[in-house]
């Protein structure tokens, strides 16, 4: 038994914060804005996890407006999304991530990257980072937006 | 035999047409513009469920500018895609849609809309929202987008 | 053993190219700026497989500001990302896509873009093209973005 989920996330650059994306620090990296730390990435794959079981959206798993998610590590939302798909017998077969964005350049730590999220999520998670050639609020550096499908299963 | 597909729609929003999305009614909110009744969700997922089975689109599907679909309620262009699907053995496995935007505020009705969706296409049908955090097309509340995708199986 | 894969890819228009998509010259078209040909739907085709079996990028794949690949047909970058997967045993079962643009006219050529993307990849490729209503940068006629989803296998 085997099912698809897709999700997508956008954060406006906010160069006040510190940039979390993908799991990773980026040291001197403009941030991304939102109520946790931001991390577009996390949050996309927590969606794509959620609606692949049909177990709703970010939104209702944790209080993305409340005191103790502010500033949170996004990478807890995933564990937290793959524990509801566990109790439902589900597991990931495999995530596949497209950033699109100017910054970071993310070629660099792409490996890093990789491991950490395939780490995080116990199955095979790709990371690809594309631009927008100049178009689109992309491509005009005001934020990054990320394209996550999952696979899942369970017997 | 497993196959997968993606779909992806647009409307802008016209405040002078009722909203139609996710097969619901949704009173007091602004449409979207279009020639049937303009439910993108409908539509992605037609798209998505076509692509997959290899049927082409959903402007082969139905004459989009047409006076027989003008107004026409989009729920009728996801039961006649199925239709053809069933003709070469396709069944629907799950679709999972993102539907991104500022209005309507989804996840008050998404129960409803998942079961009215999850209905119609006789296979677990997720839908999520989110918003571009002010950025682009969607952020500035000029329309909607919505991304499907949809797996499919035959024997 | 079956992973999906997603492709994203955009390029602006660039009136004094030829232009190039999904495997087929366009005469008369404005074409897509870019280091190769320039072709969007064989670049998101590339990032999908790839991102599917868990082997990088487009980026990783060839010299993308290299003069070898200056002007290069992007049909032979999915022959080499599929020479990648075979190596590792993976063979795609379909892929789908999405162009999203107001030029060209995809539906008269629908076909034969399919038959050859589906040559070129051994297995099934649906291609289907939507506009964006106006809005955004694909609205205002700047560029064309494209979405593939991919499903591979192995044994």
């Amino acid at each position: 038994m085997i099912r698809v989920g897709t999700g997508f996330d956008t954060h406006a650059y906010d160069a006040a914060s510190p940039l979390r994306l993908a799991g990773l620090d980026w040291p001197g990296e403009p941030g991304l804005s939102g109520h946790s730390d931001g991390d577009a990435v996390c949050h996309a794959v927590v969606d794509a996890l959620l609606s692949a079981a049909g177990l709703g959206d970010i939104g209702g798993l944790v209080g993305v407006d409340e005191p103790e998610t502010e500033g949170a590590a996004s990478t807890g939302f995933v564990r937290l999304a793959l524990q509801r798909l566990a109790a439902e017998g589900w597991r990931p077969v495999n995530v596949s991530v497209q950033i699109v964005g100017n910054r970071p350049k993310f070629a660099p730590r792409r490996a890093e990257a990789q491991a950490v999220m395939t780490d995080l999520v116990g199955a095979p998670v790709s990371l690809a980072a594309t631009t927008t050639d100049g178009l689109g609020f992309t491509g005009r550096g005001e934020g990054v937006a990320v394209i996550a499908n999952a696979l899942i299963e369970r017997d």
